[in-house]
């Protein structure tokens, strides 16, 4: 068994938010089928709007995510899930002013596009559209 | 964008635990590269031992784990995670007398044992060892 700390994890500032990616500070060779990261949105911020091919399965584990998408925007409480389609622009905000929102989150290429790398990182890349 | 909500989803009773497998409640078709599932360790309560070949990547939502597995006993802590090894025995602990713990799963067939079928629920069945 390996264990992931969160509160040990390396944190790199993207933009408002802060990341890390797992693949950037554990090794994993082929175990896992996703990349994977933790992410926070500090009180009162959003991330940068993303957009990008990997679906992308994220858990709220920490605090209540506010997640907009097109159709408008969904509060996600902890302990709960949000699943993003491929190419699915997405906005997470933070509406607390005294709590950081804590994300943990599972990507990977579409299964029908097995040709693309996975495990490629999906967040603070500004959308491109 | 689709939601899971921990709260609403439908929790069966393995042994002493809470389970709630994705894979009995939601349609995802080959959206998914893993199964997932929910489940809720009561106060004081421990999971049955189990061990299966899909390796298992878990995220603790509330509570604190202690992760028992041949080497010892692990503390995770909110947040955190733990990967189990494929045919890794294992049991979770709740040394709380107050709170529940809940863990959140992915798990999948190892990726070098593509015939094998993926998604299929490690959890509550008695370990074979």
């Amino acid at each position: 068994m390996r264990t992931f700390d969160s509160g040990k994890s390396t944190f790199a500032e993207v933009g408002p938010i802060q990341v890390a990616r797992w693949e950037q500070q554990y090794q994993f060779g082929t175990t896992l089928p996703f990349g994977a990261m933790w992410y926070t949105v500090p009180p009162g911020a959003s991330s940068v709007r993303d957009c990008h091919p990997e679906p992308e399965l994220s858990i709220v584990v920490a605090g209540t995510g506010f997640v907009e998408v097109a159709s408008g925007i969904t509060e996600v409480g902890v302990g709960s899930a949000f699943l993003l389609d491929s190419e699915e622009a997405h906005i997470v905000h933070n509406r607390t002013e005294d709590g950081s929102l804590t994300i943990f989150s599972a990507y990977w290429m579409p299964l029908d596009d097995a040709a693309a790398p996975a495990g490629q990182a999906p967040v603070g890349e500004p959308a491109d559209v």
